[in-house]
């Protein structure tokens, strides 16, 4: 994989075209995943733009359908989201008419989420989308190289 | 390295455990680039606090250091970071003395940058520090999926 078509960028018009060395950065795999998670998210934002779902109210979307029911504090330490990015993200969804906040029915501080209809639908959609961005990556990568990725990732992502 | 040790967290005292699914979410690469990138860029931040460098402050660093002379175009576009936040970051690291902008000797629209003496030995010492997280960082992973993993990302880095 090494020079395919995700590294090619267009030619910008620099005056003096320099080859500038990024010297140890290479050899870091934070600077790595960083780049790669940048392309892959743009990529993303791209294919969701129609129905305006951004990556991190996707994770949210799909938590919550997997697990209707489930408090806001079990969200966020689940998807390692900042608690009051949460809120507010869930004000924004809310707003929106696609996820609500129930009473719990076991637990009186806290609230019970779920997906409305429209949410329902709407993840519906975005799962598509998404789905179609994934294979579009992984034909891009190489399927065998995106497998691979995915199991080499695993291990960051606790199950 | 399915359940290694990175992918182990303290328990929380939730009042209910619940095995929470993350449906699709485990099936693309943008959510487990994000995942890994976040837990790397932790430990970086950690590894370097001592002398208090960020990952975007230590990159920039890198790349002055192994391409002295060059201009803040030239560096936006090579690291990808947005001009405005660039030029933030170059105004705080001059401000603690460790960069410069000099006139160009080819082009009076644009500086050259530089390391100050102070700048090459933080940079040095910071070099080192990185260099003991990666080498942590490979030993959690296993050395072969440290390199596998760097190999598989590099497309996604322009060379």
């Amino acid at each position: 994989m090494a020079d395919g078509p995700i590294a090619e960028t267009p030619q910008r018009d620099r005056r003096t075209r320099r080859d500038i060395d990024l010297d140890v950065l290479t050899s870091h795999l934070g600077y790595s995943l960083r780049r790669a998670q940048v392309w892959v998210f743009q990529d993303f934002i791209q294919a969701l733009s129609v129905i305006d779902i951004r990556p991190a109210q996707y994770s949210v979307m799909v938590v919550i359908g997997a697990n209707p029911g489930l408090s806001q504090a079990e969200l966020a330490d689940r998807l390692a989201i900042e608690r009051a990015r949460l809120v507010h993200m869930l004000d924004e969804l809310q707003q929106r008419g696609l996820t609500e906040r129930q009473p719990s029915p076991t637990d009186r501080r806290t609230h019970a989420l779920q997906l409305t209809k429209d949410g329902q639908k709407l993840l519906k959609r975005a799962k598509a989308l998404a789905a179609r961005h994934e294979a579009r990556l992984a034909e891009k990568l190489g399927t065998a190289a995106h497998a691979q990725m995915l199991e080499l990732l695993k291990g960051f992502v606790r199950r």
